[in-house]
């Protein structure tokens, strides 16, 4: 996969990128990441890449100029464009969904905002607006990174097999269960003693039982369109009664 | 504000954390942000902070006493803890009042777990969980600097002049009209005549109007409870027959 990403502020983009998963994907060749600077595309002598808003008010936006040239320029690269997407508030809200969406892409590019926003004849060039969620970040450069991480990791053989995509929270439908390794007896505080039985059965019974328990007391919207066995109904029914 | 952040990645924070509004609001000492690797906390020889789970499944998990021993040593210096925050899926869904929350304490401290999970009894010195949204991440870096900035955005002094935390989305309860900068015709897309007009009502009706219709095509959830003028309630019918 071959991301770009246009932001302002290349040099954040240096640890978190080439740390940990994102890191050995692309010592891997699993993926490829370029970053650019806009401001170098600017065809003003000041190198601004900002200006006031037309009709008045605080803060400054991003200009259409340097984008326009910086996507050009990426864009003649890679002919196959692929999604280009710009982090914005208006955006769908990101999901696991739009991360597996995202994964199935050859090229991905980041549209990073920073300031008060954007011309909005930027808008045109972009094929998704995507938004982290119900707050306000500073810039793009956070969210683009957050999005390139959740889809990255759905990509083939990036995780390793100590790491699992599919046990995770939200894959099942369902919170995960409480978990616990070495010591037993941690500070006074032990292990449930059904982990430790060795019966496999029971122990599956347990975590699902838990999974469920977490789910229906912390994110009951989930359970709605979950597929319940007669079991979690039952199991359902008790936590209510505890309540 | 102090923040201590305990990870096993201390190299990712560096440039994210010393770049832009972050890093200007630590120069101008209203922040400080100290990052503890917790492997440096661990007690067995090989140095490992990971371990298997009881009662078997794929991935590891990490420890307690490495974090434990790490924030005790972080307690010890800052005696008040204010909060704790762990980046967890089964978490609160991080929010613009949750940043509001946490920029009103002195002192946070946020846990970045890594691999498959915690073991649970990790969450007894914790006093909020937090996920930002529902997607799965590789670690809990990138969520905890996205709640950093949406937070530290929100302290008094760290934004500029230029930049105004009033007009954001969401702290109005709408989404942002349309904003245009020079020039006023850009590869032959023009800016909305009435921004140029000079005619201050004019440009004030038009940017509530078009406010109100992106919130009503992309977000109509927001309208719910937003205190509508009758205005608004005429465009909205408006908006209704267009579409």
């Amino acid at each position: 996969m071959q991301i770009d990403i246009l932001s302002l502020f290349p040099e954040m983009f240096d640890g978190p990128m080439n740390s940990s998963m994102i890191g050995k994907a692309q010592e891997n060749g699993i993926l490829n990441i370029d970053v650019t600077d806009f401001r170098d595309y600017t065809t003003n002598k000041q190198h601004h890449v900002d200006d006031t808003p037309y009709g008045g008010g605080a803060g400054m936006l991003l200009q259409a100029q340097p984008i326009f040239d910086a996507l050009d320029a990426v864009q003649e690269k890679h002919p196959e464009p692929g999604k280009v997407i710009l982090l914005d508030p208006a955006g769908r809200q990101f999901s696991q969904k739009v991360a597996e969406e995202l994964a199935q892409e050859k090229h991905l590019t980041f549209i990073c905002g920073h300031y008060e926003g954007y011309d909005e004849r930027i808008r045109t060039r972009v094929t998704d607006e995507i938004s982290l969620g119900d707050y306000v970040l500073t810039g793009g450069e956070l969210a683009t990174m957050v999005i390139i991480d959740a889809t990255v990791r759905l990509l083939p053989n990036v995780l390793g097999n100590n790491e699992s995509a599919v046990g995770d929270s939200f894959s099942t439908g369902l919170l995960e269960y409480p978990q616990y390794t070495r010591p037993a007896d941690f500070r006074g505080m032990k292990v449930p003693e059904v982990l430790t039985s060795g019966n496999h059965q029971k122990i599956a019974e347990w975590r699902r039982k838990e999974s469920l328990r977490r789910t229906f007391e912390r994110r009951p919207d989930l359970l709605e369109d979950f597929p319940l066995t007669d079991q979690d109904r039952k199991w359902l029914r008790e936590f209510k009664t505890q309540k």
